[in-house]
């Protein structure tokens, strides 16, 4: 489908200037920025006055199928939240939940203008199928725990699971592997998920120093910082998504570094389970590829990266004690250009320049809480909400349009979801 | 007006119980909840099916006219903001812009779900019209900087202002008095405000150790931290707001304990200016009362209580290191209870029960980012947003109903506040 987006405001990061023009999206990819060639023939006219149109977000680091139990179980501490409320019902969950959970995930994403994520569970399978039948990307990443034994066995599987969904939705889905994280994990099974993952070229996907505890327990039991044991173990020999890395020295920020490691910031998550404050500036400042996650709906409570860009701004300027820290444009390059390369995209990715896939999402720039507008950048980060997004193209197909979804069916994928909760009881 | 809510869910905080019901207006008061009695008229219907109904969110510190400056100078060190950004754009604002401001922040503040805020600016007069203009109850403080003499000239015109204003809107105004901060008056004007606000029998409105810098100087120049200084100048003498409140030590927290002071926690611009992160949880323990503001749109960007509410709840987990700290509940009743206290509402104010004022929201909980529906009171705090307030009611007017503002011209006041701006260039 061949969009015209109209008279829209955006970035040209050519010469870093504010314009307003036509976006032409052909072929899921954008055609022309600016002035649009008059033998260009729009199927669909996106009427864009008054919106910012920018790079669509990318949530690098969630668990989507968990939206079930979204407002659950709250203020709780880490085990008894685990050990009491979601272990025993996620025991439970079958195709079918893992389906409609995941569908209500794709929803949000969508109405919050994010077009791809990487995301690490089980049955994910069920999660691929939601991520197609919405049109949204997906870094599924399949999660493994234990030692050599059971890596092994999980891998057999794993190659099936690779070979049906790398690639499928005509692109749309990535597959990784998901090595948990040094406290589910052994030494031998990050191996065996390094060796596949070198064997089949794909990506890795792993959760590091998100404790203190977690920091302490890796020292005592392998002499090495969860960092280290993930570089000796071969996990940063692929592409590697490291979700949170909050308890970080200057030695294990330099092997992310070097690594090429893509690291994931998810603030309100290790706010509310008090696991502590990411040292994000410092690890821009030493080079290491940064983007933004949501983590999980159950520690949240939800998938709104525009809350998420906003405690990264301010957290970043209240840690380092300079209100100059992490400006807003290096916020949202964080949500879309390292998104974007956390997840393998293409280099363009999360960019709007020509050739670039066509991921795009048009934000209202006219409500209240964003006038009089200066300077839209500083709103997506500041002042605006994720209700703000009017419409959003994924690989160049229309997803929302003015709020709505022409595709899914809300109130039924709601209602499936509210029956999945209630089977689980 | 008689209003009926229909079908909402609402706690009902005399047993603490979710119950689904109906809740009866009549004469600005609260007159039933649950049931309501037959021969009750209503005027006009809302119905609530899908939402929480819940006490109106109260702003108990801002700077309203400030939003003119939103997302104008962001990622600045303070002075270079307020010498070279701030202060020579206000040097040039008059009524028409004072009052345009107020009133796109006006607007903001109902679609946010607000009724109530603390207000300090000079040119007062044009803030407080505009609150009686769109319905909204404002404490209207007069701010004060310098030194006695300079305090007890602008004193003079205050007396006038006060007898002017107090109670005006049948009730919607309150004054106070606003001595600044310790940083912009000596203890001189402390005591002439405090002396006046004693005289007339108002509150006092001041801005207390936001800083590290503020805290150091103040100690240098008095001898006294500025809560010390404050208390001894008579400040606490009198219903006072107490806004940030970042830097005390446990002396100063006992002060303003036993002087019943109102501290206003403001998280989003302590973050945003690097002013640091107030030690809320410590301060709640020790019995302070505390509220929630967004200060002004120009360090925030905005007047969103949502942000502010979820910034509070996961700031005091991560400082405290326990994620049980300030459950969502508690969160809520600072942004509501706490905040009328603060504003010197009756007692009642703040609180869904029979006889209290009828400030009121409706919260939208059927959106996909707060299914399925487990708590709407962690649904508020975790993963609500502004845009969900569907409906929003105070001193018993209906000022918002399914998102639409019957009384206000919402494209001409943001016509008008740009055109404001536009005048300051």
């Amino acid at each position: 489908m061949n969009i015209l987006i109209q008279h829209g405001m955006y970035f040209d990061e050519t010469d870093g200037e504010l314009r307003t023009g036509d976006i032409a999206v052909a072929g899921g990819k954008i055609l022309n920025l600016g002035a649009v060639p008059s033998e260009f023939h729009a199927d669909h006219i996106l009427k864009a006055a008054g919106c910012f149109v920018t790079p669509a977000l990318v949530n690098a680091h969630t668990h989507l199928a968990m939206s079930l139990f979204r407002n659950l179980a709250d203020d709780m501490s880490l085990m008894d939240w685990l050990e009491h409320k979601i272990w025993p019902l996620e025991e439970k969950m079958g195709p079918s939940e893992l389906y409609w959970a995941s569908m209500l995930s794709m929803v949000e994403l969508i109405r919050g203008g994010v077009t791809a994520s990487a995301d690490m569970y089980f049955g994910m399978d069920q999660v691929a199928q939601a991520a197609i039948d919405s049109g949204l990307r997906l870094n599924a990443a399949v999660g493994l725990t234990g030692d050599r034994r059971t890596a092994r066995e999980k891998l057999r599987s794993f190659r099936d699971f690779f070979h049906q969904w790398e690639g499928a939705g005509e692109g749309l889905i990535r597959v990784d592997i998901g090595p948990h994280a040094p406290y589910t994990c052994d030494d031998g099974c990050f191996e065996e998920a390094a060796a596949c993952a070198a064997d089949l070229d794909c990506g890795i996907h792993v959760h590091l120093s998100e404790t203190a505890g977690e920091v302490e327990e890796t020292k005592n039991r392998f002499g090495l910082s969860p960092v280290e044991l993930a570089a000796r173990s071969g996990l940063f020999d692929q592409r590697c998504i490291a979700a949170h890395c909050v308890h970080v020295d200057r030695q294990d920020i330099e092997l992310l570094n070097n690594s090429n490691v893509h690291v994931v910031h998810n603030p309100s998550s290790n706010l509310k389970l008090a696991s502590g404050f990411a040292r994000v500036k410092e690890m821009m400042d030493m080079g290491v590829n940064l983007a933004i996650g949501t983590d999980g709906s159950s520690s949240n409570n939800n998938l709104n990266m525009f809350e998420e860009m906003h405690l990264t701004a301010l957290l970043a300027k209240a840690l380092s004690g300079d209100p100059t820290a992490l400006p807003a444009g290096q916020v949202l390059r964080m949500a879309s250009v390292g998104g974007a390369a956390a997840l393998g995209l293409p280099e363009s990715g999360g960019r709007l320049r020509i050739g670039a896939p066509a991921d795009i999402i048009l934000v209202r720039m006219d409500g209240v809480h964003n006038s009089p507008l200066h300077d839209p950048r500083a709103a997506m980060v500041y002042s605006a909400q994720a209700a703000d997004v009017d419409s959003v193209i994924c690989n160049g197909r229309l997803l929302m349009e003015r709020r709505r979804l022409p595709h899914l069916d809300e109130v039924e994928i709601r209602r499936k979801a509210q029956e999945a909760f209630e089977h689980l009881q």
